[in-house]
């Protein structure tokens, strides 16, 4: 299998495929964009949304012992005032006397002068005022009033919203620890750096699970979801090169924490943060506990005590995972002559899993394909339909796409029933009974990357 | 099968049911609450996960002609300016000079003296100003700098990202009308108003898909969206004699508007709108058009001709959806002497599909469940493994939060391979082997509702 592009364009070529084939827009595009914000289009909104399957499959409805919760974006503001987010989540930042721009004090090397042509540094005429603290939460205001009593922040984070309901989980769902509770939800952070497109953005999707354990099997714990977040990533076809586990100094972790490391890609523009895995031991139910007065704590009914259990949080972002697949499975290869694009993702992650192509639209063929297709999509695939242009194009459109199987209805399928299903990578084309494609399908993806 | 409580109290029971069993909590409760907002809990993220995906599998995933949508919450604020919502979307407020409290003009017979006990109505006392327009958008400012130009609004509705995206989508997709462009996301609304549960929050959930047309095709889609609406809430067992259609008046239409109507539920608070169709014209694609300049517009290649499509809309909530469901599935009937409490919930929707049960926890009877359980979820069923208490209670608990079946592991399964499957609704039960469990299931679940 010849290797991906590596090319340091890899990621305009990327941003420029995820325009043309309907993955990604830029947001508010025909008001001339808004920044660091993007919009999901018919391709793209079906690869988020598997990645959210595979991560809540694994993390929620596979496991008896994780619980979902999906909270709102707008809570209590003392929520962040107890978590710490309104006098500690800021920037640093410099504003600039002679043309009023804004700068991040600890990026300043990167920054460049509004008034001066691309490209150009800040220089000794500008000038800067001293660093303030910038905070990166959203404010509104609920209710009718615009008054300090008034004030609501867009949630910078979903795990607040999980320790704020710590006991109603708890009582309602019958658990013991070791338990946890995931979410998947759209966070909000007012970020002044640009993002390398959807790695970074104002607007983003999370996916946490806090994992609440007895203090004394901490480490444990911290261990196991180490390895098990690295091995979805493997299991879901990222390559094993691209990943690496790095584990914070004790000079980067946050105050209350034990231990913390990132699981780190290799992106186009350098090692970069996946996901998180942190050990938050138990700051913040006992926060919110003190804070509200309401016992945030386990009854353990054989020792008879309460304790306040330790946490092990899992953290990343649907939108930089869905990235991540994008440029792990992107590669161009040289077949026949001509340049072949093509998404190496797993069947599990492809926003399409099968083309249904009828050779021709005539003679009974778009009826038998729109049969297949039926089938197919009630065992949960997703197929596209598609008649139009020669077969290898139709292929190719569909590689770049990255659909794992293509199935073509021909002049044999309406004699002997049969029909030809080619497979992305090797290109190889098999005839098979029609009314065996289902089942070698489901084998196919379910066998997807164990032989190797 | 008996009607289900039609007492006034049943909206306090079912708030009641969804706080115990974990589907609905109030956000920030242990912080004193956030007026309107609500937080889904384990049972009810499932619930919802379930409605979202019968309404994506309906809308998007089952038709050739319509394609999905993810867009940001955070867009240009040209597009609320265009969209008419920064002039238009508002309530008519007064204020109090006495209290200085804030009140809905148009509903003042309905609101309360802050200063007066409880359900004390305003008085000749109270010293109202005229009404002023308030507007219903939550307002922010992104980036660092607070001034006119940084305010950005939370989408107050989810169409206007599809509007904005019409020519990407266009183009990526290679579509022509008539087509769709559906999207499920969050919006927010500042509402005064209070909001019988999560009928009507500050921050909700909507499902919105936008259907575009050849102009002379609008009335004959609109009737075809009417009748495809009002049958998915049937398909999915919502009773006939709880909906009704009703077409808006003339004086209620929109401006723009040719023909609007709402699919009605009767709720325990009155007949109330839980979808609205509605024929949109060509009003938003052609005022987006006006304002940024770029075409939004359909080119024919048969008769060469460039035209702007008008749109049909369906536009529901989820929150609404879900409320609904469980609205009319709450059921109380008496069994041998003692009430069992039933939500009649249709196997598409109910947040567990199927209870596994252990008849006891021991004799190799949970590791018999536990691969049963393994089977049916690799099926796409969502399962819940009990094993404690007698199995009476067991059933009752799972009747209470609508799992359709339950199968029972017991001593003759060790035996002789046969489990007992148990009917929610009947409370029937029957000898099936093991093996042939899924396939009955799958079919049971094909057969929903269809017997009578």
């Amino acid at each position: 299998m010849p290797a991906p592009t590596a090319s340091a364009d890899l990621m305009a070529t990327l941003v420029s495929l995820c325009k043309r084939r309907g993955f990604v827009f830029q947001a508010s595009e025909i008001y001339g964009g808004m920044g660091n914000t993007y919009d999901y289009g018919p391709l793209g909104v079906e690869l988020k949304r598997r990645v959210k399957d595979a991560w809540w499959r694994a993390m929620v409805t596979t496991r008896a012992d994780v619980v979902g919760l999906d909270s709102a974006i707008l809570q209590h503001p003392k929520t962040w005032e107890t978590s710490g987010h309104v006098a500690g989540f800021t920037d640093p930042l410099v504003d600039c006397k002679t043309c009023k721009a804004r700068f991040r004090a600890d990026k300043l090397e990167e920054m460049q002068c509004p008034q001066k042509p691309s490209r150009t540094p800040l220089e000794n005429k500008c000038d800067l005022t001293a660093p303030r603290a910038f905070n990166l939460m959203f404010k509104t205001h609920v209710g009718a009033a615009e008054d300090s009593a008034s004030i609501a922040y867009l949630r910078p984070e979903t795990a607040q919203g999980i320790f704020l309901n710590f006991k109603n989980v708890l009582e309602s769902a019958r658990l013991k620890p070791p338990f946890g509770i995931a979410q998947i939800g759209k966070s909000f952070r007012n970020e002044i750096t640009p993002g390398n497109f959807v790695f970074r953005m104002r607007e983003f999707e999370q996916a946490e699970m806090e994992f609440f354990v007895p203090p004394a099997e901490n480490e444990q714990w911290y261990a196991y979801w180490r390895e098990r977040r690295l091995a979805w990533y493997l299991e879901h076809g990222i390559r094993r090169e691209k990943l690496r586990v790095r584990e914070h100094e004790k000079d980067e972790l946050a105050h209350y924490s034990t231990a913390t490391c990132d699981v780190e890609y290799e992106y186009p523009f350098g090692w970069g943060e996946l996901e998180g895995i942190a050990c938050r031991t138990d700051f913040d139910l006992k926060r919110h506990s003190e804070a509200s007065g309401v016992r945030l704590e386990y009854f353990d009914p054989e020792t008879k005590e309460h304790y306040t259990p330790f946490v092990i949080e899992p953290a990343g972002g649907i939108d930089r995972m869905a990235l991540t697949f994008l440029i792990d499975a992107y590669a161009e290869e040289v077949v026949e002559g001509e340049t072949r694009v093509v998404l190496r993702l797993h069947p599990r992650i492809a926003p399409i899993t099968v083309g249904v192509l009828p050779l021709v639209k005539k003679d009974g063929m778009p009826e038998k394909a729109h049969e297949l297709e039926a089938e197919l999509r009630e065992l949960g695939f997703t197929t596209f339909y598609d008649e139009k242009a020669a077969i290898g194009r139709r292929y190719r459109r569909l590689d770049e796409v990255g659909t794992p199987w293509c199935v073509t209805i021909d002049g044999d399928t309406l004699k002997d029933g049969t029909v030809t299903v080619r497979e992305r990578d090797s290109m190889q084309q098999q005839r098979v009974p029609m009314r065996e494609v289902a089942n070698r399908l489901l084998a196919a993806q379910r066998d997807w990357g164990k032989g190797g």
